[in-house]
């Protein structure tokens, strides 16, 4: 399949006298494809004086039913035999420090990991399955987990699968791996990120930039668990089935929460640009509760039908793909559904709140204080040296807090434009109303949530 | 009145010859007593080598009908003639820093005041009503407030009330007045005080060590309030009257909030021994429900009845006392009653609560959470870099968490004791049941729950 795409772009390249090389790049050109895989990567290098238009150009005549993606370059995307090909133009530069954009350093990581991965490659392919199955596999920013390219890295660094895992074991935040120099320089630079892993073709990059604290350390955990006890379920692990009514009924009935769904239909756009805002929106209206005195328990969000997202919400939902054998169509173009769910702690709160101000002794400030609160329920008062007092609140339940100011909210652009047109609020029971299988699934995986910390109990 | 009683010691003291020299001492002898008091402190004042049963013993003979009461030694407590009398032996000592007990101070505080007061006992007088009147006069615990030995010292230091005034107006936390050196010294000996007053007769000792930070700025804002507007209501303000029942359902019907009372007998001790054990006991109690997930609005203690605490309760709830032309029992030797008010912003919780472990990489700490967590109704999952378990609330509604965790409070003494034979709690709306009117004039102080703050605004 690759060498016959590779084959037709130098012909191609040949007949117009374009310059450029095509190079199968990332885990099919390694032997580190897991079987649930389509993915393929062709990389088509141009000479550095040259114009990246005429490999674009290549990359649309070899796959005539395309679409056109844009990163920092454009590039072609397309569906042959069940594969999803990315055909990337890029420039040939001399070497990794100098590269142009992002793609640039693509073909260097995979000179690399080819010359040290022989030997290695079900090493790799072990921890990828492993890190798929307990769902931090994938840098996308929805995942927020480890890379291909850092999987191999690991699998370098470590000698092994196993060795890795002991490794893990011991990680602390900020744990740098791979530094060619003392660990603290690089520690110092990449002070924020969870785990630093300095890219041997780059120096200056931490190739677990897009790794967070808590995937990190849910690998960690699966990690000790699983040299305690292995097992298979870490690499293939039972599905979260869609619930029945009665099973909503009684996590319910267990939780006695206040859970809220908010549902609003999202345009078609890719998910690594619809999810971040999904994301936003869910911790801005969090925060809005938490403002407004209601303790947010835990809150989710979940994107479904629609193109774009359906692979990688499997994925997070502990799902795993039906296998090389079954093609599925990417998604019709239609709208998709986003839901986010909060579970509160209470329905309804008091309708007077303490609202504390400056202490007495800082007197301009009180006077200030006083005058932008002349209607109280009680007070002015003096507490803690403070002038308090108790006002009422704007909002006792959050239907109301959600129809008055989440139109107010950062949230992202799509979402913002989505909420304006109309969405809709689901209460307690009324959740029940939504049938969709995929988001009983999620409601499963969400009233259970737990990981492989489960086995060190 | 004072004069009879100190001719009749002397006389006594003559016959039985007992070398003892009474003294009138406090308020009553430096003519800034206030019209509504009705307390005369004699000293029975022996040589420093002599007994102090033997002014005790003339003491009983002063007042047949008296009570044995004691601080750092017996005393005897008389009612005479409508006035509350304190017949306290104590030793003549050469100077105030050779003190046996605290009360042989007392003589030296009386005369370092004789000698500076006089011209200025009008402001005296106009000072403690004006705190009297603003609920921050007395030093006994239950008040925290202002001395009059304290109120005297400010006069005699600022000059006249509003001298003192205006200097309040500027105090900050931890001010010191009245210092013979260097504040700094004063203010790192006695740092966690709010106010710092240091004894002219004795240096190492602050006179507003009893004062609490929340009465020095009650105070400070009054202070504030009455040179920005001055009104004769702050030396009277008027009372607190009772509710009826209409008007307590609408107090509760705007503040939408969950308030019980907690009723118990309490059996006849001094106020100066039940309040701060009543307070104690609020305190613990509202720290169970902080620590069971109940959000405590506020709360507030009362001690109705009994004897040795009706005259103060008039002082803290606003009310004044009815002159000197009536004149009350002060208690008949019953129980008193006892209630303690809470106001929690909710009335149910989840079932269900999160509960944050330790973080990841602490491999010891994360087992040992996980061992003592198997039953969870969520998780464990990793958030924030933390094992987190979802579990069962205990308790999701007060009555059942009061119940069975009251009885294992740090509760002081008595209350305790009364708590295991037996209490009463009443929630929202059966706290009409309670047709107390001093409850009820509590009731509308807490509802209201001004202070001259609100001329402010």
């Amino acid at each position: 399949m690759a060498a016959s795409i590779l084959s037709k772009i130098e012909e191609l390249a040949k007949s117009r006298n374009v310059p450029c090389k095509a190079v199968l790049v990332g885990s099919a050109a390694r032997n580190t494809w897991l079987s649930g895989d389509h993915d393929m990567d062709i990389f088509i290098a141009m000479p550095e004086d040259q114009d990246l238009g005429l490999a674009l150009e290549i990359a649309r005549l070899v796959a005539p039913h395309h679409e056109e993606k844009y990163a920092e370059h454009a590039y072609v995307h397309a569906t042959l035999d069940c594969f999803e090909i990315d055909l990337v133009p890029c420039y040939q530069v001399k070497d990794a420090s100098r590269i142009k954009s992002a793609v640039d350093r693509t073909p260097f990581h995979n000179e690399y990991i080819t010359a040290r991965v022989r030997g290695l490659e079900d090493e790799v392919l072990l921890l990828k399955q492993f890190m798929k199955g307990i769902g931090v596999y994938g840098s996308e920013l929805r995942v927020g987990g480890f890379s291909g390219y850092l999987v191999e890295l690991l699998v370098i660094s470590f000698g092994s699968f196993p060795g890795v895992l002991r490794s893990a074991e011991n990680w602390r935040p900020n744990e740098v791996i791979f530094a060619p120099e003392s660990s603290q320089i690089w520690r110092d630079l990449f002070h924020e990120d969870p785990l630093v892993v300095i890219d041997p073709v780059d120096p200056k990059r931490n190739v677990a930039a897009a790794l967070t604290l808590d995937r990190m350390f849910q690998f960690v955990a699966a990690a000790r668990c699983f040299l305690k006890q292995p097992s298979l379920d870490f690499f293939f692990p039972a599905a979260f089935l869609p619930l029945s009514d009665e099973e909503v009924l009684g996590h319910m009935e267990r939780r006695k929460s206040a859970l809220i769904v908010i549902e609003l239909p999202v345009p078609h756009l890719s998910e690594d640009i619809l999810f971040p805002q999904l994301r936003k929106a869910e911790h801005s209206i969090a925060a809005l509760f938490e403002l407004h005195g209601f303790d947010v328990l835990r809150s989710d969000a979940l994107l479904s039908g629609g193109s774009g997202f359906r692979e990688d919400d499997d994925r997070a939902s502990g799902f795993l793909e039906a296998g090389p054998g079954s093609c599925q169509s990417a998604g019709s173009g239609d709208e998709g559904i986003a839901r986010l769910l909060f579970e509160l702690e209470v329905w309804e709160l008091s309708s007077v709140k303490r609202h504390p101000g400056p202490p007495v002794w800082e007197a301009e400030h009180v006077e200030r204080f006083l005058s932008r609160h002349i209607e109280t329920i009680s007070g002015p008062y003096i507490q803690g040296g403070r002038a308090v007092v108790e006002i009422s609140r704007r909002y006792t339940e959050p239907r109301g807090l959600l129809e008055r100011e989440m139109v107010k909210l950062a949230l992202g652009k799509h979402i913002r434009q989505q909420v304006e047109k109309g969405y809709r609020i689901y209460l307690g029971q009324e959740i029940l109303q939504i049938r969709d299988l995929e988001f009983r699934s999620f409601l499963a995986r969400y009233f259970l949530q737990h990981n492989h910390l489960k086995q060190l109990q």
